[in-house]
């Protein structure tokens, strides 16, 4: 084996065991809050020692804060990709919703860390994170507003309608079910016909 | 002065102060956080000593729990009266969401408490809380399911579409801003409008 490849092997295996840190933690700070959990939690959860976590994650903080930057690549990247295919407004909201639907159930430990546990971040972090939020649900109302102008939606302020529809999909966390009547696919198409034709008949 | 007025007027205080104890500490753990938040700074932020509010509340927990008695008085008395008129299934869902919004933007700090700090309860309390939201759930999802029968509303599961518009009223609590651009009524029927129309022209 040369060099190379054992050190793509050494990095892989790094790799696996930071995301396997990452979801473990995420469960337990879900079920327990934030607060309740300490770092020989994370560790025992997986058959480790503490030393293992330390190895990767200076402290619980710094496990808490990647848990908040995973959720927000993974935001990011959906509506990237969405925005970069020209889509008419409509197409593009509904695609968009959709999938952020669908991200909070599969996701469901994960969203409620990110969306409750934002005061326990350090102040900077708060920050960064606040304006990351703000910059996501400002790219959505930009797609509200072009579906406005082009005479396709309603003419509800932008931020009204989209901090609407994202309380809508986020709440999912709280009472989402995976063992429930319908899937996640079957909810975010049932929100999207909701959010874009109501509930009257 | 009769011993009855003094008793009638000693009782008018204490419920005033009770209620100002409860206002002052509802801000408090809105703002810093249950944990973070001591009696002596409930006292504090009113210009008490901390023996005034023990006088009232035996500790901070049931300081918590009569926020929580008190935003379920409130959501049910609401809820209670719209049922009591015998109203169109359409009718009595538009005033139960459009109260319900009011009620979570008019108290957003209880609100954040009521939806957020349900896990700093005893457990009992915890699952009393529960039943309850449960409880006022079922009742809307009634009035949606007669919706369905009468042939007004979509047919959507009645819990996915309630606890989609409860997600949407209640997240109100973590962006609506009192010095912001639209009064409270102006934002309860732009979401009234949304949820029964939808956001397609």
């Amino acid at each position: 084996m040369n060099v190379d490849l054992r050190e793509q092997l050494k990095q892989k295996k790094q790799a696996y065991v930071q995301d396997e840190i990452l979801s473990s933690a995420a469960t337990l700070f879900a079920e327990k809050g934030f607060r309740a959990i300490t770092i020989t939690d994370v560790a025992a959860r997986l058959g480790y020692t503490k030393s293992v976590v330390y190895y990767y994650f200076k402290n619980k903080n710094e496990i808490l804060w990647q848990i908040f930057n995973r959720m927000y690549e993974k935001y990011q990247a959906t509506i990237d990709d969405v925005l970069s295919q020209d889509l008419p407004a409509d197409e593009a909201l509904h695609r968009i919703l959709h999938s952020h639907a669908l991200h909070v159930m599969k996701q469901k430990d994960w969203t409620a860390i990110y969306f409750r546990d934002e005061s326990e971040l350090e102040p900077e972090q708060r920050l960064l994170s606040r304006k990351r939020k703000r910059e996501y649900d400002a790219k959505i109302e930009l797609v509200y507003q072009r579906g406005i102008n082009e005479q396709k939606f309603k003419d509800v302020p932008p931020h009204i309608a989209i901090s609407g529809f994202m309380g809508m999909c986020n709440w999912l966390h709280t009472w989402f079910n995976e063992e429930g009547t319908h899937t996640p696919e079957q909810i975010a198409d049932y929100y999207c016909d909701l959010m874009s034709g109501g509930y009257l008949q």
